[in-house]
């Protein structure tokens, strides 16, 4: 329960949108109603019908996007429009002295990255990629247990994200292919959790739900098995169709203990009868399941901009999950294991990598 | 996830809130964020700096209580100060034609309460009382699978219902003791899983954790049975402090099976070392347990206004949950098993019940 | 696992089983291949024909129940016959020097009772009464954890205890009704875990499963409370017919935290899908679910005898539980609250109490 | 429960145990006490005093091994000797016309197995290893979800399988290492479940808790993928040293749900406090976690021969997984994925696989 505005006494940060679509409206929801600290002041699109709308229900303007990266009473921006006009919005924020929310990924093209983060860090701006899993109290617990050394030295994590149902095959075409659309995220966790770089990637991925994909290279269901630095081996399970819903599970098994996070259930309800004991559905997607994460991820980055350090989860870590995710494409295609430092940005081709 | 507004057409219900303590400040936040189809409008309270510090938090007014019941531009009032006020504002309300969502208890005087249903009912106004554990989908689950014959005629329920840590004494003075300030909402819970009347109390208690209750003839812990016309038997127990957080389950056995609700946990974090295995804590107190009831039962109360139809918990649920309450305190003050029937308002004296 | 005779030094106890039934036939089983430092010697039973089958499968003789008793070469006697003869048995055991294990109750009549354990008393014979669930290990746990302080001073404690099916009439009628029956067990575990006996005991019943039982004025549904005299209140509701399997919870909330034992499954199996997530069923009944108990039974009492030191369930304990059924059913009859100190033996009348 | 020879009408059959280690005194006792149509007659081992000790507790001779083997009043033996003797004495008993249990694994050698097989299948002996995992009740009803159809094609297999603590080095040092030794139980489970054989196998490993084993080439952590003919992919993770207990878990996921098998607890037991809730710990080891699979798995065997069917987990089943467990090891050596169809036996060359 977040009361806004209580207790707080600086200005509140005032948040412009960029991105009207299904997370856009979901982080103006949360802007307009639950987070201490922070305000939407206006809201754009490419398509002016849905700012409009969100404009409407949140009494906030609706403008061109870039007036809105212009307004001096704009502080921040929050990217969520498609990833292929990420880089270009984030240039133009940092440019324009804006604290920067964007919506993972950065870009499919780790030389875009690169072209990124080199105008963030040169304008001295604040850029925070949205990893908002790690923000989920229950994931952040495993990290703590990790980092404060009670489970001991990670040996082995287990990382298991399915999806409910799979994107339009319009969406999985742009998407640069489940390693780079929805391990990424996985990728991210590994790296959180186990607090050590990864070294190794070997991806195997299969075709079970969607057949179109084979068409464009694509899998639907998929096993990656990371080495970090620090020895520690991580697997990860994917699908893109989990009929039971959104499935979200890590786990550290360390020198000391085990830590994990469990999937939440809809309802604590259960029913008992001579055919076995029942209870309710895991949450069905990511707005269900994730809503708490993205609530802490605005106080973090509200909390970040106030005191003036750094973001929890930078440009550095969108770059970092995007090379894992190129080098398991790579694996996948070349069937054997790759090395992360395989992985370069390909500087002027204009191709996506792998 | 609500998006307030999205996909309305009609008008939102505007709520002007009266009283701006704690549980206030709630239904002022759900209100101005989260409800589909209602706004906060204007906010008053007996001290006016509270009522003005929601108002600057939400962009409201903040007025005086007479302004706020006359004011045409509200549709619909959210009784929240103190109990003593309560029917005063419900006839003030139901006179001027507002709708009514009022927080429980209606009274600890049934007389009071009869007098208040009167006007309620003369002037066809709206009057829902805030019986939100009736909200939570847990729990009504339950009701669902009692409702639906899955779990068969009820034979036995069990309502676990303890709270964090007891109320300042000068809370608990005020309060007409445990079984009209916690157990309220157990007796309303036990009418609305078993969906039958209750005939029957037997209460027990004692004093285990402040021993300044016995000076005022309250008890911290206690035991009730209760029988429903029927033949279901509903067993309650009750604390005042239960060192691990707040306990709120409900269970029916039933002659086809068993239906319950059990705590949910502040995460799904666990771990697991030589010792044994661990999870999260309860939810502390009902804030953060009953966030999700609080906000179904406000989709409730605006459901009720636009359709016309009755609200789910009304001004007969309050009388009925009130006369339980005395009963088991007449029950704990004579020892003895009491008649629901035996509980008649005490027209006139003005004393408090039992 | 328990390997038999490994390790073990002294001779084993040698034990003659009295009574063929259900009962026997289970502890028959347990002496023969799993409790360390007991072995089964000799079976006896009012029909010949099921003493001889055990006698086969586990190649010990069946022998009359006069001559076993009498047996220089059996040390112990395991009374597993119908209730009606328990303190027969008892007397003369305790006469031929048998150290005695007896299923509960002693009997249904608390001056046949007083007379047993006078005479064991006499005799100076180890008496020991079948509670086995005082040695499953999740409900010792519960008690451990009041024992040790570690749940503070118990304050509620919640027990439900019901069976899977009723038993068949015939039984019914010899068995003393629900309270002497199957509550007994429940008021020996009330005893247990709070440590501190019982002053008062107010009970609620119904008949909602089988109509018969209306003519011998018994019930298959019923809720008792007691208070100890620790102040403690203890809430027990039994169901002769629970569709969904054995259920036995024991839960005390304690001034400093909770400790309960939950139900296992048959199985840690469980399925998910869009409908919801399922487990196994319950355990069926008590040789399924308390088998475990059984087994440490038998090992405290070889170790009782083994260190000459008295039974951890001894002939007053079951007494104690038999006052408690005793108000019980006075209570149920009279719809009033008893105190345990109500309960004397009618010595000489040969009426059953209550 | 079960009640040896009640109900049985063939009579038992005569089990004569080779070897009297800790697995064979474990099949001993299960022999002894507890299984329906089979007796235990006769025990040997390499160290008389281990065979003597299992005799005199359970009343059978010990005896040589060739006499055993020998013996026409042995009908089946139970080889439980080291592996490095299991195919002498499988050629010697199938010979000998015994029906024959044979610990898992058969030999280290492919070649070895093949020519051990060979002599079965002459003799038309009948050979059953012991891959008890299959017994489990919860795992079986994996299985049971998979073959049924309700979990529909399975798409990913998750095993989870990690020893309490690692075996001493002198054992370490034969056992083939992990692949051979630890992860053969898990390859037969995947193989068990899905119904579909493996085609591809990719193991990583790390020496995190023994760095000795490095000297001998060996790990104590890995992570193995398999490629299933049916396109599931399976993922294993083992440990030798969990600090929180055996860990052995299961689950799939299908195209309509997911099927898995959790961890017991060795209690219901919990407690709560305002630190979070506890459960009792998981089993220590296989003896406490696979009690009713080893039963089971003798009924299995006791049924298969009485029926003349073939046994459910038989040497070819046994040399499928050796021939995964040899991949496995030559993945990690050479880092790369391996085809099973690469894996052949080396006859004539005395020297181990891999």
């Amino acid at each position: 329960m977040n009361a806004p505005g209580l207790g707080g006494t600086a200005a509140p940060l005032r948040v412009g949108l960029i991105g009207s679509g299904r997370i856009g409206r979901m982080h103006a929801g949360l802007l307009a109603g639950a987070i201490n600290g922070a305000v939407l002041s206006a809201v754009t699109d490419a398509m002016p019908d849905l700012a409009d709308e969100i404009g409407r229900t949140y009494n906030v303007p609706a403008v061109e996007t870039d007036r809105l990266i212009a307004d001096p009473a704009i502080d921040a921006v929050a990217i969520c429009a498609p990833t292929s006009t990420h880089v270009r919005y984030i240039i133009e924020a940092a440019e324009a002295g804006k604290s920067i929310f964007c919506e993972k990924p950065v870009s499919l093209d780790l030389a875009e990255v690169d072209r990124a983060l080199a105008v963030v860090s040169r304008a001295g701006a604040r850029l925070m990629v949205g990893f908002n899993r790690r923000f989920d109290p229950s994931h952040a617990a495993v990290r703590v247990a990790v980092a404060n050394g009670s489970v001991g030295a990670p040996h082995i994590v287990r990382i298991t994200s399915r999806d409910p149902e799979p994107p339009p095959m319009s969406y999985a075409r742009g998407s640069g292919g489940i390693f780079l659309d929805m391990t990424v995220h996985d990728f991210d966790m590994a790296r959180y959790v186990v607090g050590s770089e990864v070294v190794e990637v070997t991806a195997a991925g299969a075709v079970r739900t969607d057949p179109e994909l084979e068409g464009i290279g694509d899998v639907d269901t998929a096993v990656t098995m990371l080495r970090h630095e620090n020895a520690c081996l991580t697997v990860i399970d994917n699908s893109r169709q989990a009929s039971y819903g959104y499935d979200q599970r890590v786990e550290v098994l360390g020198a000391k203990g085990l830590a994990g996070s469990d999937n939440p259930r809809t309802t604590t309800a259960f029913t008992w009868d001579g055919s076995g004991t029942r209870a309710a559905t895991l949450p069905y997607f990511f707005i269900e399941r994730y809503r708490e994460s993205y609530l802490r991820q605005w106080e973090a980055f509200v909390a970040s901009v106030a005191s003036g350090t750094p973001p929890p989860t930078s440009g550095a870590d969108g770059r970092a999950a995007l090379v894992l995710g190129l080098a398991a494409k790579r694996s996948l295609l070349e069937h054997r294991t790759v090395q992360t430092a395989e992985i370069q940005p390909q500087v002027g081709t204009g191709r996506l990598e792998a």
